[in-house]
């Protein structure tokens, strides 16, 4: 069972404050599906027209309802559709009984809401390996669907929590050609306190208007700079789910529209980013650039290999510069690197230049740099024009409690 | 600074008995380059005609003294070698200054032994990024040199530890055409108590007689199913070094024997898990086997991708049969899978069949093993016919002392 924990330390001060998004409402309900006396049910309708797009784990033996979801991006979307989402039961691993699990609930929620099955998105996160007990959810679905209500951002966000410690939400509005667009999501991940594996989902709504393919493309070239850019341990969840509804009821078309897009990728990025200070144990939120890549994607493997190296995230948990576990993160990345043009700085403190120390370098600058909550560590390959930013959290005593010393 | 750290619960009872290698002298000496009161440099001294070969880390920002060593290989053997291994300082990320240290101790070690540089080769372990004080090296050389002593192994692998809790040694003597060839090797790695990078090394020594590159191809043939098959906590060293001498002086031709292959791959798995059970904070010991992968390089893919989770190293640690986790990690591999198809078994215990949990599966029974310091973890992917074999330790609060609580 979750034990009771302390908010993260890195939580922002509260829940934003969101715009209401036209042509969306939620509801909540509390079933039971495996915690008691909270909401772990959220059933969102949005209205006919809604483009839906999504980007999912990659995982080999991601679970069913992703397999579900994935099949149906990209269908006809004149009519209505729903995303609903249990806590407490991830409903992975879990064979023929996961797919009827799934069936179950998309018709039952299909019927309730009026709309075709095939417009039902679902996710489910919690426990893997258990069948999900549909009953809990498909019994709550005919009240939900007639109780929603525009303001539920909130509640939805406490409701998808498992052993997250604080609700993650965003927002923005954007004046286009004049009018309002407005973005809001929210999203679940990284705390484990359970022994289950990790889970993240992120549903984000606009009612921007906007074709589902061109909206899928967006949101997939976001992704790659924004929750494919995060890692709290390097371990890759079985129900990652991305979904974005664009309800189009702002009637502002936005294809083709860089402020849209940028408003977007603003709401992904804050997100994502709330998800790693959300990570286990975490105490230091860490920013990782790398530049003179071969290539964006060499880089982007540099910064992955930094951000995901034990030895680098215990350095950071001693408030350590220990630039030589960041050579070697660089160095074993598999992507190219020269060690005699590598340039390595904490914050603004330059500490190696051209594959050795730096002439100037002052270990108490850097080390006070490292005492701070929100850390940046910039290398530089000197080798081309490639770059990517990474964020990560340390590897602290708190991770091995969460994960190694509480059984479920 | 280095803590005081009791030795690893998975350490052998005491350092083996060792046999002779005809052939091969050692001495140690107290050169003070970083440790104080303690033996800290090796001379190993070989005859002429000995075959030396030898792998190295792959990274991309390896040290100066595994350039200079893997330029060396396969020259010409006719004149004696001789292997120089300090402990303290790794000599990498030194710029030209590693550069220059190589070659200074390489040609006063040439010259104190009366060989070519070209046939010296060295191995620098410890802190990174610090010139090498390589005059506490030179000024030994000669004292060295003249004080070679067959009975050498059990110093030679005390010296060259850095923050091991115990010294690795392996061997054995087989009879091939019914005369004695013996094997008899040393390594050092993965306890890291002051923040350096792990580095392993391992000098393995023979008097069998063999070509130089046949030797070589066997090493790498075994290395990729020994040392490359063991992980602490995936971060690659920038010092990797094995260095195999076959000294020919037993007089036995030992090219394309069977017996000799094995009986050295067997001594370099011994070292190699040896190197596990001195892993950082380790308490378990842990086989993973996986089989039924589309090939060997899958299987491995696999097994490593389970033997790196922080998720299923912290379940080890907390003893508990978290199959979820292995899920997950066989998921997010990279390699082909069908969730559908997995079985998983902690020790005997089968836990999970064809991507559910198996229908007779006793969780106490799976504790049970969980519990022991021994561990195996036996997965089938169910797609075809490759395997491989991985060993790792868990992941534990000691990690977390050893590399985030303690400054160098």
């Amino acid at each position: 069972m979750a034990k009771i924990t302390a908010v993260s330390p890195l939580a922002p001060g509260a829940f934003p404050a969101l715009p209401i998004i036209d042509g969306v409402t939620f509801a909540t309900a509390a079933g039971g599906v495996r915690y008691q006396g909270r909401d772990d049910i959220i059933l969102a309708m949005v209205t006919p027209g809604t483009a839906v797009a999504g980007v999912f784990t990659t995982s080999a033996t991601r679970a069913a309802p992703v397999l579900d979801c994935q099949a149906k991006l990209g269908g006809p979307c004149d009519a209505g559709a729903a995303i609903l989402v249990n806590a407490g039961n991830a409903n992975a691993f879990t064979g023929r009984n996961g797919i009827e699990a799934v069936t179950a609930i998309t018709t039952a929620a299909a019927n309730a809401c009026n709309i075709p099955a095939e417009r039902v998105f679902t996710s489910s996160t919690g426990v893997i390996g258990e069948p999900l007990p549909f009953d809990r959810i498909t019994s709550h679905l005919e009240n939900l669907a007639s109780s929603q209500d525009a303001q539920g951002f909130a509640a939805a966000a406490r409701a998808i929590m498992t052993t997250d410690t604080f609700p993650k939400g965003a927002g923005t509005t954007v004046q286009i050609a004049g009018r309002n667009v407005s973005i809001a999501g929210i999203a679940k991940g990284s705390g484990m306190i359970a022994p289950d594996m990790a889970t993240m989902l992120v549903y984000i709504f606009t009612d921007a208007k906007i074709p589902q393919a061109e909206l899928q493309a967006m949101v997939a070239g976001h992704n790659a700079r924004t929750f494919n850019c995060i890692t709290v341990d390097s371990d890759t969840s079985t129900s990652d789910t991305l979904l974005v509804a664009a309800t189009g009821a702002s009637g502002v078309d936005v294809s083709g529209d860089l402020a849209f897009s940028d408003a977007l990728h603003k709401v992904m990025l804050d997100l994502a980013q709330q998800v790693v200070r959300d990570g286990e144990g975490a105490t230091k939120f860490v920013e990782i650039s790398v530049t003179g890549a071969m290539d964006d994607a060499d880089a982007k493997t540099h910064a992955l290999s930094i951000a995901n190296s034990p030895l680098v995230k215990t350095a950071i948990a001693g408030e350590d510069p220990n630039w030589g576990r960041i050579v070697m993160a660089v160095g074993k990345s598999g992507a190219a690197a020269d060690r005699d043009l590598l340039s390595i700085r904490f914050g603004d403190v330059v500490v190696a230049e051209q594959g050795w120390v730096s002439a100037g370098y002052d270990e108490a600058e850097a080390a006070a740099h490292m005492k701070g909550q929100e850390l940046f560590i910039g290398v530089d390959i000197g080798l081309g024009e490639g770059r990517a930013t990474v964020w990560t959290c340390d590897l602290t005593h708190g991770y091995i409690d969460i994960n190694a010393d509480y059984r479920s």
